[in-house]
């Protein structure tokens, strides 16, 4: 989902819902970053706290593949498991993306309860939407090959249907919560939603101005409110805090299909802050007061040492973390008029193209060293908003598409948020320095993890039914 | 001020504020359009509901100029007089712009007592900011001829201050209200900020995280809120309807310092949705339910139409309305998640520029007979942010940079808000034969006013002291 998608974060035409309803009940952080503009290494560094050159999920198409052999590796720990350790019950449900199998067809070595989850419910181990659209818009059918469904570790379903899967990912996740509301519990509810991509169970079509997007979006902004309903009618919302999270920015090569990033430029896979930036909300009521606002400087890597926190456990001392507690912000409750100017957030984040460190957030200021050439003509891409060829992608981090500056293009993303206005050189040269220092520094304490995503092997393709991969099982859970 | 330049419209770094709580409890309109890109013809459409062509205010340089003759005709009725005749008292303060003298220096035939105004309190019968800039970014001085200030009639300062302007409108609008609170008021505060200006008082400044463009936003936030609290203060808020709005959209070729238009395309001067589609908002306790956002297609031209229901008033028959009663919209509480698609605004709007009809919005689309181009490189135009040259404008409504399109350029505004994706010739006959019939029954009504806005004279300069034309009296009020 891109930045600018919701109704509370700007968009004029998407239906008001459940999410901005949160919105007014929680805190809307404005500067949320992902830590990366791809779904694998976003999610490594939001269940680990650490950015996925360190992780390791990074090299290849930077995501995992269908037949790859990688995934997070096991001893990188997860919220899950330090969680787990404080005696917290740990659910996952929904899209996974961090690896499936390592040696063996089926041996699921990293699936989700290799990772610290106890309860794993309806599940996408790999997804790629496009191959597996059913709306004929952009394919005739989807490809079974990529788009299975998991329920735990048991493929069920190959090619999944749309149809029914928010509602089982919500089945699943109000059922773990009902069994797990007497005792501290995670939940990783990850939606398929809204990965470029256009569909929506039949009753959520047609519903939105927008389109088949907005459609979508509305399924969500449902699955979300029953999820909050849930806590509420259980009584116990006052007692857990509620992230809701994007991956990375909009696909703006899908067009009026991709999802809106606003006014931040670029998108997915690309480290403009249209791809990086992503609409975080938290919600916890009588903690988290309502209303509030923060534009303070943070990032998904930031949930893993919040969640540290507030189970009051100690994570292991052995690596390094990226991310921060926001506790003191969530607790910050900020007068609604400030009366002198917040200062710039002093965090610095690294962000990352596959190994490649393209860029720097530094306060107020944002050096680009790489940066990712931008399509110039939407209009001709975009026929009526539908892309014209079928899969536009710009994933490589090198190649001539990648410009170097040299001294690096530096922004002030607080005055220009949609990177137009390039500093002059010359007159930011202390700024320039800091942020020299501060990637230095940075670089020296890097050990980058062996790269993940490289390795595929058409042996562990998941098939249910070989050779014909295909099959339709009624979930384990709902038998 | 810009649609984006709100934080509750989506703007990342912009301090949330005293705005932004008339927001959360009043109504926030998402697709507001003012009647006209510049300012003299967009405030003569909102004081009289009807169109600045049918109204005359059009031609020359589409604004009045300090020099001019022309003025909004005296045939023409305000919400002032209408509200007037109804038992309110009216006032006014702030920037006027609809035309001084007439026939000789210092006959102030147009000032605003003339048009149904019983208190005029400090006013700016004309302004261009970047003639009054004090800041010596863009001038190294201020040129008084431009720059003068107005208590009702008289010429009390030149060139005039901006330190104290916007207190000093405050306190003559605190003043009004206190005054009348008795008895049903109707004022028209009408602030300096925030025409791509770049000053706010000394205790504004460097208090924004957007630099001087957010220092000035945040004066004008403080003065909103004052006046909000006056009316509390008073208990008079339950009757009293509170909008707030800009008259058209931000500057985009004054580069960070014009503000920030969202998603939309271009900005001032244009007919692209940047340039009419304005922040909009109801506030109204007790009436208007807080937290509402309408996505109606509305216009600035309701306001007189919403004015004489709510004071229960008939208009003069004798003319063409272009302007709807907001009533039923304002007093809609609309469910929080919405269960269907919302259908779009039947609404049509015809956006001019100057006389010529540029497009047509209806309902869900738009239509472009004629568009404006668009400056193509604001990095280059802007180092750091600043423009390079002076001035830069695209007032005019003829000549090369206007492009005909024929079959007009079509977008589905809805989907497509950023006005990236024309939809494709020949798929949308039936939209374009709807919007053409609407257009011909539009111009078979229509009865050009004289052009105002041509008539000039060097004699009617305002000079307080000529042949110096400096002066600084205390306005009366202040005595």
């Amino acid at each position: 989902m891109g930045w600018g998608d919701l109704c509370s974060y700007g968009h004029p035409t998407q239906e008001c819902g459940e999410i901005d309803k949160m919105v007014a009940e929680g805190m809307r952080f404005t500067q949320w970053y992902s830590a990366d503009s791809l779904c694998s290494p976003s999610r490594a560094a939001l269940l680990t706290g650490r950015l996925p050159i360190r992780v390791g999920v990074w090299g290849g198409e930077r995501v995992f593949a269908n037949d790859g052999s990688g995934g997070l590796p096991k001893n990188e720990t997860t919220i899950a498991e330090v969680l787990k350790d404080a005696g917290y019950a740990t659910g996952m449900v929904g899209k996974w993306h961090l690896g499936i199998n390592e040696f063996l067809p089926g041996d699921g070595r990293h699936l989700p309860h290799h990772h610290g989850f106890d309860f794993v419910g309806t599940n996408l181990p790999f997804t790629n939407h496009w191959a597996c659209d059913e709306s004929k818009v952009h394919l005739a059918h989807p490809n079974p090959i990529k788009c299975f469904l998991y329920w735990n570790a048991t493929l069920v379903q190959q090619p999944f249907r749309h149809d029914n899967l928010t509602a089982s990912f919500l089945q699943d996740s109000v059922a773990f919560i009902h069994s797990n509301k007497d005792t501290p519990f995670f939940l990783y509810l990850s939606f398929a939603h809204m990965h470029t991509d256009m569909f929506s169970a039949p009753r959520f079509r047609e519903t939105s101005r927008r389109g088949r997007y907005g459609d979508g979006l509305r399924e969500l902004d449902w699955a979300v409110g029953e999820v909050l309903k849930t806590l509420v009618s259980l009584q116990i919302q006052h007692r857990t805090l509620v992230i809701f999270l994007s991956d990375h920015g909009g696909h703006l090569e899908i067009c009026t299909e991709g999802g809106s990033n606003g006014i931040l430029k670029g998108g997915k896979a690309s480290t403009w802050d249209g791809g990086l930036r992503v609409p975080g909300i938290a919600w916890w009521p009588g903690v988290v007061a309502p209303g509030q606002v923060s534009q303070h400087l943070v990032s998904s890597m930031d949930v893993f040492q919040t969640a540290a926190e507030l189970a009051g456990v100690t994570p292991p001392k052995d690596r390094i973390y990226d991310g921060k507690s926001l506790v003191p912000i969530l607790l910050e409750k900020a007068p609604a008029v400030p009366t002198s100017k917040l200062p710039p957030s002093p965090r610095t984040l690294f962000h990352y193209c596959s190994d490649r460190l393209m860029a720097v957030r530094y306060g107020e200021y944002k050096a680009h060293f790489y940066s990712m050439e931008l399509p110039t003509n939407y209009t001709e891409h975009c026929p009526s908003g539908v892309p014209k060829v079928e899969y536009y992608t710009s994933f490589d981090c090198y190649g001539p598409h990648i410009t170097h500056h040299e001294p690096p293009l530096l922004y002030n993303i607080d005055r220009d948020p949609g990177e137009l206005y390039p500093l002059p050189v010359g007159q930011y040269d202390e700024v320039i320095a800091n942020i020299l220092a501060a990637k230095l520094q940075h670089q020296a304490s890097l050990v980058p993890g062996k790269a993940q995503c490289k390795e595929t092997s058409t042996t562990l393709q998941p098939c249910c039914n070989p050779p014909f991969c295909y099959c339709n099982y009624k979930p384990a859970s709902h038998r």
